[in-house]
This record gives C-alpha cells, sequence and structure tokens, in this order.
C-alpha cells in the first residue's frame, strides 16, 4: 500500500488531498478545517506514521521519521509520551478516538465511542503513574459531563509502559439500616475509646446498630461513633462522675486524628443514608460500609474521607482500588468539602 | 471465690499472702521479688481485677475499682490503653503471657509462651493504629531477638478496640532465575521510557529476562531496567544518535524518582537474587517479585524500598499487608540502608 501523505505546516500536521483527508476522517482521524484540509492530531500523526499509513514530510519534503516526530511533539507538550501511550492502546483495542471533541478545552484528552449500544460516551485522560493524582482536577472532570450519558476513564501509563485504567464516577450510596433507638446509656472514657459497662445495651448497641467491639464484659466504642450516639441522645459519656460535653469529645478526637472533622462529617451523612459505617482500619481506609445487615452480608464500599484539595500519588490511589478490588468492594473517595460527593474508583479493562 | 487481695505500695501492684502469690505466680501472672511477694504487672492488675480475681487496695486499705485503676494506670503509661487491650485479647485466646520477661528492657511488651512445640517464642507489642510506624523501632526489636527460636508479633488496636495482629520477620528471598546473557541491543529514550524496536531482541529481553512491556511493535522497558541492562552489558541507550552514559540515565531517574536510589540497590539485590522484578504499579508498590517462572506462576511478594528511617501510618501498612494477602503475597519493606534487609509484614490470627 502506498502510504498517504501528510504535511507539518507550523505546529501542525495536516492532510491537504481531499482523497486522502477523506479516508482519514472516515476512519475516525483528524478534523476537517473549513472542508479545505484534514488537520491531525500529533497522536493520530505519530500513530498512523508507526502504523505505516502515513508519511510526514516537513516544509521542505523531508520524510519525518517516528523518532523525530516524537522528540518535536514532546518538546510541544509534555504530557505528550503518556497520551500516545493511551490513545495507541485504546486504538489497538479498537476504540475509535475522537482527538478533537466538544470537550477539549475541559482537558479531556479523548472522547471514545462507545463499543456497544447500551455504555455511555467515555472521555479518557491520559495519566503518568509520577504525576500527582489531584482530586479537584478529577472533580473538576466529572463536572464536565452529564454522568447519566457520559463517564470518565483514566488510563495510567505506569514506569514500563503497562497502563491500568480507571472508571470514575459518583456514585450515592443508600442502605436499608435504621439507627438505633430508643436506647440511653452510659459510656465511659477511657484513652481513645469509650467503654460501655452494661452488657445488655452493649449488646443491643452492637448487634441492632452494629456498634463498636464486643468483648465478653463490655462494648467499647470509638470517639466517632460515641461522638455520634451523643448526638442522637443514646449515649451520655462520662470521664469518672463528670459528664463531658460534645465539645470536649470532639477536642479529644480532634486531636487524635487531624481530619477528624471530614471523617465525622462523611460518618454522619452515610447513617443518613442508612449504611453501617465501621472502621476500615484492617482495609487501610477510614471506613468500610455496608448497605445492607452486616451479619449477612460483606460491605460494598472502603472509604476514605478527604477535603477537595485532596493529593496523593496514583500509586497509593492504585492500592486502594486494588485492595478493594480483591475483596469485591468499591473504593470511595468520599469529599467532605461543601456538598458531601462520593467518587467511586474502579479499574477496568476497556 | 473469695476474691484474691492485691495491695497497691507506692506505684507498685503487689501481693504479700505467700499462698496466693504462688497460686497467681503458678499461673503465670506476676514475679516474685525476694521470695517475699510478688509483683503484678499493671496490666495484670487491671486484668485480675476485671475478671473479679483479686481486689486491689490502696495503702489505706480502700479497694481500688477498676476504672480507677485504669486512670491511674494510664497516667503512668501513655501506652497503657493498647497494652492492656492486647494483653487482656491474647489472655482470652489463651496464651499464657510473660510481663516481667528478659527483654523487658528492648521496650518488648510480652512475651507469649508458644502453644504447640514447633512454634517459636513469641515477643509482642501493642500499638494504637494512631502511632506512627517507625521501622527504625522495627529493626531494633527484630534486632533483640533470634530469629531460629522466637518471633516478633505486633497487636494494633484500632478505633473500636478490635485489634489486628502482624507477624514481622526478616526474609530471605531467593529464586531459580537466570538473567539474559549474550544479548546486545540499542534503545531509544523517549521521556520515561525506553523503546526497544528490534522487534526479535525485545521479544528475547521479555520472554527470557521479564523486561519491560512489549507492545506488537516494541518493548518498552522501564528507566530502572534500562540501567540494570546497561550495567550487564546489553543495552546501549541512545538519545536520538547520541550514546547516553549511565549517569546521565541515572540523573534523569532521579529526577522522576526521589527514592530512585533505594529502589535500585533493591533491584539489583532482588536480580542477583535471581528472581524476577516487575513495577507492583498495579498493586501500589515499588515491585513485585517472582522466584519462579513468572509465566506460569503468580508472584510471592510485594514489595516497597525505604530506607531505615522510614516512617508511616500503620493505616498504610495495613493497606499494604491486605491487598498482599488477598492475592496471596508476602508484603516486603526492603531495608536499603546498609547491608540489604527484607522485613516481610503479614497479618495473623492468634
Amino acid at each position: 500500500m502506498v502510504r498517504m501523505i501528510a504535511r507539518l505546516k507550523g505546529d501542525k500536521v495536516v492532510v491537504e488531498d481531499a482523497k486522502v483527508s477523506d479516508r482519514l476522517n472516515s476512519r475516525g482521524y483528524g478534523r476537517l478545517v473549513d472542508e479545505e484540509f484534514l488537520e491531525l492530531h500529533p497522536v493520530e500523526a505519530l500513530y498512523l506514521s508507526d502504523e505505516r499509513k502515513i508519511r510526514v514530510l516537513d516544509e521542505e519534503g523531508n520524510i519525518l521519521g517516528v523518532e523525530r516526530l516524537f522528540d518535536m511533539f514532546s518538546g510541544m507538550d509534555e504530557r505528550f509520551e503518556q497520551k500516545y501511550m493511551v490513545y495507541r492502546d485504546l486504538r489497538k483495542r479498537g476504540y475509535r478516538i475522537n482527538c478533537f471533541h466538544e470537550l477539549i478545552d475541559r482537558n479531556l484528552d479523548y472522547y471514545l465511542k462507545p463499543k456497544r449500544k447500551e455504555q455511555r460516551d467515555i472521555f479518557a485522560i491520559a495519566v503518568n503513574e509520577r504525576e500527582e493524582f489531584r482530586l479537584r482536577e478529577i472533580l473538576y472532570f466529572l463536572d464536565s459531563l452529564d454522568p447519566l450519558i457520559e463517564e470518565l476513564w483514566t488510563g495510567v501509563v505506569d514506569e514500563e509502559g503497562d497502563i491500568t485504567y480507571y472508571r470514575i464516577y459518583d456514585v450515592r450510596p443508600k442502605g436499608n439500616l435504621d439507627d438505633v433507638k430508643g436506647i440511653r446509656c452510659k459510656g465511659r472514657i477511657m484513652k481513645n475509646l469509650i467503654v460501655i459497662r452494661d452488657r445488655e445495651i452493649g449488646k443491643e448497641l452492637f448487634e441492632q446498630g452494629f456498634y463498636g467491639n464486643l468483648a465478653d464484659n463490655e462494648l467499647t466504642v470509638s470517639l466517632l461513633e460515641a461522638i455520634h450516639l451523643m448526638d442522637t441522645g443514646v449515649l451520655e459519656v462520662y470521664d469518672d462522675d463528670r459528664r463531658m460535653d460534645k465539645e470536649e469529645l470532639l477536642r479529644i478526637a480532634r486531636s487524635h486524628q487531624k481530619d477528624f472533622d471530614p471523617r465525622y462529617k462523611v460518618y454522619k451523612d452515610l447513617k443518613e443514608r442508612q449504611l453501617c459505617v465501621k472502621t476500615g482500619y484492617k482495609f487501610g481506609t477510614h471506613f468500610r460500609a455496608y448497605e445492607r445487615d452486616p451479619n449477612r452480608f460483606h460491605a460494598e464500599y472502603l472509604i476514605d474521607a478527604v477535603e477537595d484539595d485532596f493529593r496523593s500519588s496514583w500509586s497509593s490511589i492504585s492500592r486502594g482500588v486494588r485492595l478493594a478490588h480483591s475483596v469485591r468492594k468499591l473504593y470511595i473517595l468520599a469529599v467532605a468539602s461543601g456538598k458531601l460527593r462520593y467518587v467511586g474508583i474502579e479499574r477496568i479493562r476497556p
């Protein structure tokens, strides 16, 4: 097959031949400008060169090889490497990719046509594992999309060039568990824990409200749980014989956990959504949460409560997502700033 | 049953009655001082009080209740809460615990008599999940023990009072995989990756040395792998037509990964131990490592390379251990400072 010719004009790669333009465009490449020529995106130009479909010439008519093109495009865009790797990978997986889609000004790299009819439209971003995970950026992307018909993917390129894909989306957890009612009891503060020594009531709180940890003589609940139970009028907390008020417990809780406030806000909200919320320590997250009876079903969610300025490494996000996946749960970042929001991150194989 | 009497003398709880002393001591409690009286450890005194086995009196003969004792002991030792929780839990699990063992000056909280003959002697420390994980401290504990006959456990008390136990021990990974030999090839640096475009050689490196990630036209290897392959005389790396030296690649690698040096030291050592070492990105760790053919067996280890001043949260350690466990691997902190050392952390149910 004769290779089609594209030309570098300024910093753009264009195809001027009308027949070639049509042919490429009908396969999803480039965008037609003024119906005069086809502009190719740098990743398209490199991909088509590497696939030996086109030959890119510079303005003097010299052939620009694949390596030369790579260097040139990398010089123009520091994210070029990961963008190209993800583009190529998705193409090879059979996706038709639009690089000139309507949301390009929102910094979403690609629009992917769904493979099946019932799928949502896909917008994808390409990431290098060494980049920082910035929650605000992710929220910005999510807010650019209509969740009913569109979804967000990220392709993370690791140091060996392998790519892991995540689908990121808003989740609305909803349980069917009623909080305990009509119980009144007293607890005593130890150092980090509140101890409820009334066995009957302890058992009731544990079995019906799933609070705390039941040892044979007593129920221990966390400061977080205790503050919630004070809020709902169930628990009074004492230090020796002195009754403590909520502010005092809040002060202690904050001194133990710097991020207590977002944690508590998320905890409260999940309780209102009728979930059972327990510590996620064993999974290395803030919470694990159940929509249904924890005695009969596994937790659906592993949740970290964060503010919207949360930053992390993609590696750490990867660890959370992989762990949740391996125990069949969904990893959620619960964003406590402003209106509460649950962002689910799920590994996918496109 | 009549409760036995113990007395608070200064800041110690002692039993003076010889018969009572013998009885308690024969069950593993306390230590005999000058064969005159039995000294009880605070956790023992509280435990026995809570179990209604003893009554502790102050010097005026007043009964000190469980809550009073807890407050008193907490005031004397800020780690008392977790120490007590772990002590009680292990007792209930049927362990005989010596609080006055020979390594108490190494800050190991408890000596546990193994339940079965073939088990090692156990030394345990009690931790609160909010405490920092300090690797140096763990190494100090490990160095206090004889790994042939003794082992280290940590009991981590979470915010609800539940306890997760870890066994921590030195590991000596050993594989049976030969590194590639007799190959010479050229690679080209992209931004974060080295591309080897010779398909045959790429395939050989991938299939025999398990290097990099094979796309259809090329093999991409990480900077780390490339530097290793330069070291072993297999690979020459070019930037355009200019051959790069190792120092230059090291500089680039260090600019991408602040902790590149410990990573590389660990990588090298694992290769010398004949393991296959690949990125652990998908698991959120630095490496995954195979002792046997990765095409036929799963990786045995998830490894993070760290310096000995490494500090982390127990929650983050928990995440790594839980993930490794759920995919049937062992989580290892590879300590790159000084003589290389592999510290395995494994969740156990005592």
